[in-house]
């Protein structure tokens, strides 16, 4: 059951597609405090949290505190409180009854998880105008499939975007994309996608090709597609500021740029320096905007990656003025403990400070709103112009399409990678643990940069990663330039990558079956332990996961570790595959085990009465054999026919 | 066995007390590459590393890359390289031997512990002019025996430093200080030393009091150590540029200032601002440094801290001037992806610039040397200069000091705390992982700043980092300016915390004993599993530690836990702590279990053959009887008189 209650006048985010009566009165188990702009929950010892999608810390949200404010910071450590996305749904999970609450408004909104008091909940808000709507169910699965069901069908890809892709800021050339390749094809491992970042565009210019570095860009799109291998090209936020440039011009005769108070276009910089931002709140700039993907399409590209959507601002033209002038204060003083953090901080948070976002308006629904009141909203809108644009301009297509910033509705156009992470061990963990919940708010194309965008990797943890990665529908291999080079081929253990990326593509039926059965049934394809076991210790288990209806995972997440502690609520088949078609079967008992798990292998849990299809693998998703009678299954107490395989014909638009 | 290398002409360390015979010829094990000014060992698959100090990651040092170059970076995030130490011993532990190696250089030195490539340990010197010390031994114990013995006994501080401190950047006043106290003993809860950071400076000038913040301050430390408890007061490396300022005219006078190549004064800034740098290396500038303790302790004070000391640069005058003239060049320009990156590292990396290092020189044993050639060893130095000064002016009595930077050889005259650390779990677990490498390099006065320094600390962090803290010799509660206040009363469950800390005042006898038979004997208080145990499960242990004779330790380290895995490589008998004298007892088995372990519960794990005494606690060290007839033991198989326990009147220096 759901209820909508209605909290001042809020600014629609349409995340909610489904017409919901609003109920008056306060909303229940929460007590509201107007002056304080807060909703109070108590919680008592045993309550969990689960939810809020794309965040810091475990599975269990409770003991810290989360602020819905998009924000482009690569550095996620555990005191963060904001990374690109608002994804404002959770569940309370007592002993004694559990609800969902999803807080639907665009606004700064703060959720303290038992962080100031560990017995309460607060949500505050920084105009306390939002929608709130409360999901009951008999059970964590049901209260999600009821909050899925009126947010619209996740997104789907085309079934080529399963397969694995490599990625790197820093690919300058052609040249050195078809060396990507050719690597990847010599060391005879598994590749679909080669992702293009900044550097393919000329001057960091959206929609144009650098045609020095990338000549004939329509012929090397072709020349890759034959290879097997999809192009998938980033596009940015920002649209430079050059006479001459279609996009620049077009924008300013169309008026498509978000303005500035006195109704100039905002000036803020970014990749190529000064920008303007396209308004895409405004329906008439995004359908704009939407359509200058044309400019890729019709050279061949069938995926994007929308990027730096926060917006990220370097600077704004009028901050960086006031900067330099607030500089001169500071000349030939003696800068002591105050002055000088002050100096430092003034350069320090000249990018996306919080007071450029109040320096520009949006035009939405006819009203001229400012960028921080509907701030969160803005990524999911980029999106949104490219998703509905690909609905127009190739209706019978599914495009490749996901988004560094989001908010709930966003997963109705794309998916979302985990935006600029780290080669840290946590890392992987947060990875792990933020599966389920961005699964839960309906992102369910979603993967994390392997092997971690910035810093350094290593090769153990570049395998443990990927090891994990196999299994997410996004798994893409990324890095920041700068950073140690991290293309699989590079590293001593080639055969082991090369293994276990051929398992990922032996999983491909499974993974795609469970993804598109999960869109179908508004389920989630991670799970916690806790949504389908209910034994005390089940609920704690943060680095495990189920994926599917099948499967149980336990990744290995240290450094130098040979193995892991597991625990299994019921008996299980374990598979600990060092290959596709090299594995042990081992049925162990419900309780806990310390298993050994080298680097190369990985582990996966069967569950009972469940089936596991593989099929060969192939060195393109376009080579692996999904129908049934091609497949090899691994059974525990089960039966093949049992297993319902989802099969299409992976590019085809699904309709609703 | 001991065995001394020389490469090139290194600079002495002083870090070595005995003297060895050098032997010629290449170092056994390594392959020397002199044109890559490089060290080489191969590594089995099989083959751990432990040991190099204060380091990030695991015990484990495998599969990362550290560099010995002192660093004040208080993001001590997993990528990390350089931390506030260079301690250069490590010990490499294969099944088929192992071997202990000292790299005894001032130098910048990169260990690559099979980060390349993962069957190679490189070492890389910027100059290549060390001495080594290869250390063979029957087991990793009594290598690092051999090791400490030659690099002379660890410091040993009053016994009243091994209660419990409170500290926090912003103790504005006396007042503020001893509304700390009171809250402290309102709770009834354990406290022997208030630690006073900056604040309590004049304008921040080592040496003075601010009397307006601080009125007759030699009263105030009266009033506090009639109620029992000791201010500690934090010295800065920095001396302000101030005339008339006595610290400065003298330090002008003597001569005692580090210099630019020109001979003058390097001008360098830190929290007061413009301030010299006293020139440790030099024995006459050590001398009068020292010597300027003495202001504090005729005042009454018996302990302090010392910081910034790697050293810490906010700005050198010189390198202030160049960048605000650089930053000229950037005005009314299109900054974009490149000169927007230059123009904010040229701010962002004004303060610890590596270049400012080469701007100014010490007198060294007469000689004049570059600052970075001996960058390592200035810490070391400053706290010898400290450690000097106490042995002459207290000759009788112990001095509590610990440092941030350190070098080996500093061991002899203070100890560490792990520098500024963060609000995290993973820092909790740092902290853990951290205690056995000190010890090895001697440093065994040592903890972390419980709750974390930097970033916002939960409740349930703190219980739990107290919880481990209670077990560290160096026991205080710390946090920085504009950060969650953290006095553990200031939480709801201030009787946890109370019991908690209670329960150390209880340990007090053992942990005493334990340090004391340490520093004796050339033992580690901490020390790995594989320290004690072989069997392949042993070590893997990451998360578990030896604590003296008796007891090993399985910390939870993870928020939301209510319980954790544990291994024992011979049967124990767990405590379940709930307080000193509300605990259960259970024999556990060899093997793995899954222990509970509730947020104000701590576990312990008596070995078999051991003894635990415990003292009934006081609000107070001093009031802790730890002769053998006040104590209560708990045992597995063993008998209280077969603990040997030390005891001594806990402030008169001991004797060599």
């Amino acid at each position: 059951m759901i209820r909508k209650y209605r909290i001042g006048n809020p600014i629609p985010t349409e995340s909610v597609v489904t017409e919901i009566e609003i109920t008056e009165g306060n909303i229940p188990f929460f007590t509201t405090d107007v002056e304080k702009k807060s909703l109070f929950l108590k919680l008592s010892e045993s309550d969990r949290i689960w939810g809020l999608g794309e965040t810091t810390r475990g599975m269990n949200k409770r003991g810290w505190i989360y602020i819905s404010n998009n924000a482009d910071d690569p550095v996620h450590t555990e005191d963060k409180r904001s990374l690109y996305a608002s994804q404002n749904f959770f569940i309370v999970d007592g002993d004694d009854g559990r609800f969902g609450i999803y807080v639907d408004t665009p606004e700064r909104v703060t959720f303290d998880m038992g962080y100031t008091r560990s017995s309460e909940l607060v949500i505050s808000f920084d105009d306390f105008d939002s929608d709130l709507y409360l999901v009951e169910g008999d059970s964590l699965k049901e209260i999600v499939r009821q909050f899925r069901k009126i947010i619209g069908k996740s997104y789907v890809p085309p079934r080529w975007a399963f397969g694995f892709g490599q990625c790197r800021w820093s690919y300058m050339s052609a040249d050195e994309v078809r060396e990507v390749a050719d690597k990847y094809d010599e060391a005879g491992i598994p590749l679909d996608m080669i992702y293009l970042d900044i550097d393919y565009m000329e001057r960091y210019k959206d929609f144009t090709v650098d045609d020095k570095s990338f000549p004939d860009f329509p012929k090397f799109v072709q020349e890759m597609k034959n290879r097997g291998i999809h192009l998938v090209p980033i596009i940015d936020a920002g649209v430079k500021i050059e006479e001459g440039y279609d996009v620049y011009e077009e924008g300013l005769s169309g008026d498509y740029f978000c303005k500035k108070e006195n109704g100039e276009n905002l000036v803020a910089a970014v990749w190529p320096g000064k920008v303007h931002f396209p308004d895409f709140l405004d329906e008439k700039a995004r359908e704009w905007f939407g359509n200058k993907y044309k400019f890729l399409l019709d050279q061949g590209i069938d995926g994007f990656w929308n990027d730096m959507n926060e917006p990220a601002i370097f600077y704004t033209e009028d901050h960086l003025q006031e900067v330099f002038e607030q500089i001169e204060d500071y000349k030939g003083k003696n800068l002591d403990i105050n002055s000088f953090f002050d100096f430092k901080g003034l350069v320090g948070s000249i990018s996306n400070n919080s007071e450029d976002y109040k320096r520009f308006y949006h035009n939405y629904k006819g009203q001229k709103i400012r960028h921080d009141k509907v701030h969160n909203l803005y990524g999911y809108n980029m999106t949104r112009a490219a998703g509905g644009a690909f609905e127009r301009l190739c209706p019978d297509k599914r495009v490749l399409m996901f988004s560094r910033s989001s908010f709930i509705g966003m997963h109705r156009y794309g998916g979302v990678w985990c935006g600029d992470n780290m080669s840290w061990w946590s890392h992987l963990l947060l990875n792990i643990q933020q599966m389920p919940a961005l699964n839960m708010c309906g992102f369910l194309y979603s993967g994390a940069d392997i092997g971690g965008f910035g810093a350094d990797t290593t090769e153990d943890l570049l395998l443990r990663w990927t090891a994990f990665g196999i299994f997410t529908p996004l798994f893409r291999n990324h890095s920041a330039m700068g950073t140690r080079r991290q293309e699989v081929y590079r590293f001593e253990k080639t055969d082991s990558f090369r293994r276990l990326i051929e398992l990922r593509y032996s999983l491909l039926p499974y993974l795609y079956s469970e993804f598109m059965k999960a869109v179908r049934d508004d389920e989630m394809l991670f799970k916690p332990l806790s949504f389908e076991y209910d034994d005390a210790r089940s609920l704690e288990v943060e680095d495990q996961l189920l994926l599917g209806e099948s499967l149980m995972l336990a990744p290995v997440y240290k450094q130098n570790a040979t193995g892991r502690y597991v625990y299994l609520p019921e008996d299980m088949k374990m598979i600990r595959f060092r290959a596709y078609d090299d594995y042990d079967e081992e049925i162990l008992q419900a309780g806990d085990h310390y298993v050994k798990a080298g680097l190369s292998e990985v582990l996966v849990f069967v569950r009972k009465g469940h089936v596991l299809p593989l099929a060969k693998p192939s060195k393109r998703t376009t080579g692996v054999d999904a129908a049934a009678a091609g497949l090899s299954y691994i059974c525990y107490e089960a039966d093949p026919s049992g297993y319902e395989l989802y099969t299409d014909d992976g590019v085809s638009r699904i309709m609703e």
